[in-house]
């Protein structure tokens, strides 16, 4: 008699299966869920404000889950303020998001009228790379004053993105920034990616995100 | 007979008790050592080379250390070609230095001729907070670009610094960014921090930043 030898393809980790658990319960209310990442200060909350104000008109309604490493409300307060639910996670001085802070959150945010759920991972870009949420994309918001080399420094972050946002396009006349440089270093990565260049100040390029951001929505 | 009893009040983790041999060699060589950290894109290569040209006319001789999670060479390029020595860390997608790989890299670097070390850390706001490299001070540099709330949101590396350099001041006029606010968020982590407002590329203020390091540094 020959033993049977089981193949495991993939194990997943507890993270990879929980973020399963999160996609899933997302998918049944229709949202669809967007994983956005950027080092601090880049313009993340701008960024989903812009989100926010650009599909109030049609009626989009956009939940979002703020992590941040402190017991700060500073993004939540703002997103409230627009008209949209948020929920706050503390990290307590952890780096980056994971799938169980995200089920914690997804508790205390009703999904079912929601078109869209942004979480707003803390501002690193390392550490989130490597965490699953549960979400349907991963989004980077870069920014023009970070410099045109980041790609080539932080890597990671750059090859698991669906969407690349690069921020503050108005401050281009006062920066030196090689945006065929950054391109070039974004191209080697993640070839083909999908890229917007907007200001979020004064909502240049906003339109064509909000245009590919409508054609992902589920019918309700 | 009673048994002794031993209290031991502050075990050393294996990264303090290597970073207190870092320093002692570092010492032996009178060596005035920085770690320098910021986010990605504030400006930590600018502010070394500003500093690196800044003293070059007095003879003073800077060694660098540069972090990276990519093995890359671009800012270790840089301080070559501005004269000085360079050693390059790659951190293998590691988030933050720690006192292991600066001693091996210290194994690189000829300490004897060295007034000062600038340990360039990975750009990230949150982990480096917490390793001793076995340097003499940390410093931070903050970007007006990166928005005025980040001591609030990241509030631990704020906490454990010696000086504070605020970065891309020449932006002011372009970005919204409350200096008062600002300072009251690291007034209230760091009471009296030594702070030096700085613009890189016009070189407005590197000159107080000089008098205040030239001051520190030991008698070769």
């Amino acid at each position: 008699m020959t033993e049977k030898i089981t193949i495991v393809e993939k194990i997943l980790n507890a993270n990879d299966r929980l973020a399963n658990q999160n996609r899933q319960r997302i998918n049944e209310s229709k949202t669809y869920a967007i994983n956005l990442m950027a080092s601090p200060g880049a313009g993340k909350t701008s960024f989903i404000l812009a989100t926010i104000n650009g599909l109030f008109a049609d009626g989009v309604k956009i939940g979002v889950i703020e992590g941040d490493t402190a017991p700060v409300t500073i993004d939540s307060d703002k997103i409230q303020a627009a008209g949209m639910p948020a929920v706050q996670i503390n990290t307590g001085g952890e780096c980056h998001l994971d799938a169980i802070m995200v089920e914690n959150a997804l508790d205390q945010l009703d999904l079912d009228p929601l078109d869209i759920l942004i979480v707003e991972n803390v501002g690193n870009l390392i550490c989130p790379a490597g965490f699953d949420l549960g979400t349907h994309s991963n989004v980077v918001v870069a920014s023009i004053p970070e410099g045109d080399d980041k790609p080539y420094k932080y890597p990671n972050i750059y090859r698991g993105l669906e969407v690349l946002i690069i921020n503050k396009i108005d401050l281009l006349p006062y920066i030196d920034f090689d945006l065929d440089y950054f391109r070039k270093g974004v191209e080697m990565l993640n070839p083909g990616l999908v890229t917007f260049l907007v200001s979020c100040k004064t909502g240049e390029g906003i339109d064509e995100w909000l245009a590919w951001l409508k054609a992902k929505l589920p019918q309700k």
